[in-house]
This record gives structure tokens, sequence and C-alpha cells, in this order.
């Protein structure tokens, strides 16, 4: 008999709806740097560890990376995301299957590769309590796709990851769920398609938070 | 034996970079009149007429329909696009695939659901010439996913919708030119996934303007 499931999310994409916004970020970040890259190829970066985010994409725009560029690109990427940060809200159902979770016992946290800078707003937006599980860039070496963000949120809620659904938006997530061990899940409110997600190994791809609610009998909750 | 090709192009996120500024532009108005819908079901609906596209996203939003409503939904969107086309850039290779094409007699137009207002800038940052054959929803009276703007490109062309590659970034670029009768062609720049584009009837996709300029002789124009 398996043991009840608990949940790890993704934050950015998964439970607030801010993807587009970190897209535009690190691209004014890029063109200050006199990097012009098609946004859809940020876009398809965006939920991995920022220092990789940034290589991934001086290398695909064909520049050295440069330790002074990297710390610049994170700074303004910073400011402009917190800068537009009116626009963000939370996800359809973020707020509902987090409050579903926790009245009927279900064991969840969030793990996020952004820091704490960037994240704190979205929490707040969500209501997360101070109490709540939380691992964000600034607790672990290694982000997504490493496991170590989910590895350290299993940890701390005590359960086993391969008994963890881990459910983000990303492939990034995804593949980091696999080296996790835990059974990752695809949301497509992050601007990913469908079969993006299935091929990064998503066990199930719903639409955004509310449709996961509306299916978690899929996944091992049980009414 | 075959005719010849000519091409028809789409603009936002098949020439210009713009795929994403007209997306949070539709989020600005949007939230100006009360309604949050997740920014990634805007962005599966950017490409359509902008009347459609405003009935589509106040359905989705559950809202019903106000000819005030939408007539200051399109303003805000134009306004707030306008406003942030300081980081549109041209897709890489756009200019030179137009180019080529001129240089080798390949006859082109480009057809966008836009007004002449959202598309002029994107026009010059292309330094596409007063001669060239563009076709807006100024001149026709419903724009994509129905097939006139391509029927009217093709018209002025001269040349036969049948042998016509029509290229664009979203689904409906491809359902439209299903209908005109052309043969679409799938460009990932604009953010959607491969999958989608195959499913909605791409012959062949391609990453950009770029990517297509080195497989052209994939789609019927020889050295």
């Amino acid at each position: 008999m398996g043991v009840a499931p608990a949940f790890i999310f993704d934050l950015d994409g998964t439970l607030v709806d801010s993807v587009y916004q970190h897209v535009l970020a690190w691209q004014a970040g890029l063109q200050e740097a006199g990097i012009d890259l098609s946004v859809w190829r940020i876009h398809r970066r965006v939920g991995m560890s920022g220092g990789l985010l940034s290589n991934a994409l001086l290398r695909e725009a064909g520049r050295d990376l440069d330790a002074g560029v990297l710390r610049r690109l994170q700074e303004v990427h910073t400011e402009v995301f917190v800068r537009s940060f009116g626009a963000v809200r939370p996800l359809p159902g973020a707020i509902a299957l987090l409050e579903h979770l926790t009245d009927h016992g279900v064991p969840w946290a969030i793990a996020t590769s952004g820091h704490m800078a960037t994240a704190g707003p979205s929490l707040k937006l969500l209501g997360v309590a101070d109490s709540a599980v939380v691992v964000t860039h600034d607790d672990v070496q290694r982000a997504k796709p490493d496991p170590d963000l989910f590895l350290e949120a299993a940890r701390r809620l005590g359960h086993p990851v391969e008994d963890t659904m881990i459910v983000g938006d990303s492939v990034w997530d995804l593949l980091a769920a696999r080296r996790a061990g835990g059974l990752g899940i695809g949301l497509q409110s992050g601007g990913y398609g469908r079969d993006e997600l299935q091929a990064a190994g998503a066990y199930r791809v719903y639409d955004d938070p509310a449709d996961l609610l509306r299916h978690l009998d899929e996944v091992g909750v049980r009414p």
C-alpha cells in the first residue's frame, strides 16, 4: 500500500501568474547588456536557476560569460520584475488548492528557483503563512533543473520524495522532479504547450491550479 | 508541374518579436475592465482578430459583451502596446528573409490581424517599402482565423493562393491558411509549442525566420 502523497509546488507560473513579467524583465536586462535575444527563447528558459538561465541565454546569444555582466543582468531582472509586479495575480484556484490540501491534512510545500527578493511578493499575494515550508534558491546551492530544491522541500516536510507530487509549469520543474524521484505534474498556466510538459516527463497535465483542484482524485488525494 | 510559390507572412511573432508585449497590453486592458484572466490564456488568443479576441477573452472570463467595454479594451491595448514598443525588435533573419525573396524574384506579402495603428511601427522596424503588399484588418472585414486577409494578399500579389506558402506563429494563422487554401508554415517565435502548430495543420515548423531562410529549399524555393 502506498503512502498518502504530499505536494511540492513551483511558484511562478504554477501558483502565481508572473511568468510573462519575468520574461520581459529578463529581456530588459539582456537589452541593457546589448543582447537582442528572441523573447520566446527567454520564455523557454524561465523557471531554471537564474545563474544557469543567464549562462544559457548569453551562450545562445553567442556571448562570453562575464561575472559582472551576469550580476548586472540578474540585478536588472529583479528591478524590472519587482516594478511590474502590480499586474501579477494568483493563478485561478491557487489559494483554494492550498487551502483544500491544508484542510484535508495533505502536506505541501513551495520550492522556487527564484530568490526571496522576487518570491516574497508572490508568497504574500497567495497569503502563504510564515509557518509554511518554502524553499528558495537562497536555501540551496543549485536550483532547477537540479533536484536540490525539491529534495530539501521533501526533507523539511518529513515526507518521502517518492510519494510526493511535484507540480510545475516548466520543463525544468519536470526534469528536476524526475531527478528528485518524485512524480511530476505539469500545469499549462506558465505558457508552455502540453506536449513540451509531457515530453519532459509529466505524469499528468492540467490547465492551472483550479483544474488540478477539480482532478485531485487522479493524483492520489481521496475525497 | 506546379507554379513557383509566393509567400504571405503574418507580422507579430512571425517577423517582429512583439507577441509578449501584445499579451501584456491585452492584460492591462482587461485589468482596467476589472477582468483578471490568466496571461497564458491571453497568449493563446493573440493573432486572431482583435474583436474576436476580445469576445473570446470576455467569454472565458464569464462576462457579457458590451460595446463600450470592447472598444475601451482595444483602446487600452493599442495605447499600452505602442508605449512598450521600444523593446520590440525584428525577429532573427526576418529582414534577410524578405530581402532574399525579393532578390530571387519570389513574390511576398504581409497580412496581419492588427490595424495599421499597431502594425505601422513594426513595418517601419523591418524597413518594408511602401510598394510592398501589406494587408491589415483595416482592409478586410474579418481578420484571422477567417481567410480574408490571406485571400486579399494573394489577390494583390496576383498569385494563386493554392501555390502560396502562408507563414505564421499562431494557430489562427494556420487555421486561416487552411481555409484560404494555402500551405501553412509554422514558426515557434511567437511562443507557441511545436505540437500546437502541427495540430493546427502546419506543413512544416521552423524556429524563426532565420531557420526558415536556412530551409527555403524544403518549401519550394530553389537555390
